[in-house]
């Protein structure tokens, strides 16, 4: 299979970005394509030796930044690494393209340029969410994409989630749980009521709705939400991780006994940082369009590329695009049987 | 004034109950009511020493417990401590009700016994959210009591959380943010964005929209939200620190050098626990209905009872319920203005 990353996209590129690219080609023997500024890249690859027959470069000529407007930089910048990456998607030159560029560009490019998979309402962002005291990960549906969510876009989320879950991160069976404020049937808004009422009724593996407090307890293995409450799951998490730190280096640094122990325990707190690293996952998928699109951290550096790399290969050997395709065609049979039936 | 609380609510009443109120009675001088079952009121109260001119208790015969249906129970269980506590309210015997119980209960309650000041559509339940690292608290509205929430609600909440912060947690000119998955204007649901419209023309020290990420960080001091995201970020925030506590005590148990650390390190690490402890800032007062009620954490020692008899104190004496219904009938009548304006 063939390989095509953003050379230009994230914070650290194209340094970090080339660099995971030949981390990632020690483990696996397919062809990276490095899309972007080729002297530029060019600059990055010559720091290092590597098998040149498995590295290309596509040059391009622009670049969409963080700061663009997402919906507008994907019309007018033809030639930037965006738009050439997932144009070379959907012409089936490449098999998948991974970018830290902007993430509302991704998305709205792989609308536009690939398409949405027949039947599925609205693509999602499917992000991976750590659980590090149980040193497990779930996945996170939907991670920011779609603020605004109906019933059905739920349950879509749920069954793409379920699917890139079993196959990506080889979870059997995995569990779908339902974010909400209480775990009782009746609870939650008349969104996430319906949705329930409806997952129960698919072949989903669903264990019903799940707290907040619970969602880093292993609780299920594919979070559904809207996209409002993703994005404050993710970022809230992200949050109250980093104020803990902030706490226990106020501890330490207040008194000289407490920073003798923590030099006693200095490796020990640096395995914290570690554990509370998310990037050893692998990036976030964009579930639901006509190709294997993959969104990674702007401030990625080498390790997340090469991570993001490694889980792209059983994201596009195993066929979840087709398999996604196959399973909302089942569910939306399913639909139409309950509304005839009723 | 006269302070009544619930005797039967949480997981330690009456215990602990008791143990908070006369912990309060050190402070001030105000008469406690302690509402519930007299006999085991007065073995509680026997443990002690304590001004008997400045406790009475009111017997009753009824609970309304944990798994009561909310509605139901407020509606049949007459003779309960949360009803008769509310009544007491409602007739002026007692200037503020206080309960661990039951908290649909007690917002129903609220709702059906006191009723709403005029002009708010949805009382809100408000609670302390913990800034830890920057030993500071902010205000969260709404807490988990309305799960859908309109344009209008949305503005009363930071109406009436502004309010609450500077008559009772001491906040000048409070900084009111309104909870979104991005800084910019254009961003979120339309309910949130039109809100966001709203609050920037009331004059309320509306600081914008604020991510989920920097909920900890001193952001603002009413953080806005509907009662479905509020809800979220009490329980994410109470499962991260449960996880990074729980990480913590993993690495120091996987090594005996880090046990020495850590032994050294112990009154740090103890204090920790303190800074994570949200008792001490008082209650959730249910904000929007015609008389003070504060809501407790159903898991509340006699610590966080005794800050709950505290801060009820400003709230009473400040004049929180009347300033808030003066307050509303100026925000109507500007949006009545816009609205012939326009």
């Amino acid at each position: 299979m063939k390989i095509a990353i953003d050379g230009m996209g994230g914070d650290h590129a194209p340094g970090e970005i080339v660099k995971g690219c030949l981390e990632a080609l020690k483990q696996i023997s397919h062809e990276i394509y490095i899309i972007g500024d080729e002297q530029k890249i060019q600059n990055e690859l010559n720091k290092y030796t590597y098998n040149k027959e498995k590295v290309a470069i596509v040059h391009t000529t622009e670049i969409i930044t963080s700061e663009d407007q997402p919906v507008k930089s994907i019309r007018s910048k033809n030639d930037s690494s965006m738009v050439v990456g997932m144009n070379m998607v959907k012409n089936g030159e490449v098999d998948v393209f991974i970018s830290a560029g902007n993430t509302g560009a991704l998305m709205a490019g792989a609308l536009f340029i690939l398409g949405r998979i027949p039947g599925i309402d609205r693509p999602a962002l499917a992000s991976v969410y750590p659980n590090p005291a149980m040193k497990k990960a779930c996945l996170l549906v939907d991670a920011g994409a779609n603020a605004e969510c109906k019933v059905n876009n739920l349950v879509e989320f749920a069954i793409m989630g379920s699917i890139y879950c079993e196959k990506v991160l080889n979870i059997e069976n995995p569990r779908v749980g339902l974010v909400n404020i209480g775990t009782e049937d009746e609870k939650g808004t008349k969104t996430v009521k319906d949705a329930y009422k409806i997952m129960k009724k698919t072949d989903l593996n669903f264990i019903g709705n799940v707290e907040a407090r619970e969602l880093q307890n292993n609780i299920c293995d594919v979070i559904v939400c809207d996209g409002f409450v993703g994005n404050v799951i993710l970022k809230l998490s992200e949050g109250v991780a980093l104020t803990f730190v902030q706490l226990l280096k106020n501890k330490i640094s207040e008194s000289f006994l407490a920073k003798a122990g923590a030099l006693i325990m200095y490796k020990k707190l640096k395995e914290l940082k570690t554990d509370l690293d998310y990037s050893e996952y692998g990036g976030a998928p964009i579930l639901g369009v006509k190709g294997a699109i993959v969104k990674i951290h702007g401030n990625s550096e080498s390790n997340a590329v090469k991570n993001a790399i490694l889980k792209a290969i059983p994201y596009v050997e195993n066929n979840v695009v087709s398999i996604i395709h196959d399973e909302v065609v089942k569910y939306h049979e399913l639909e139409q049987k309950e509304d005839s039936d009723e």
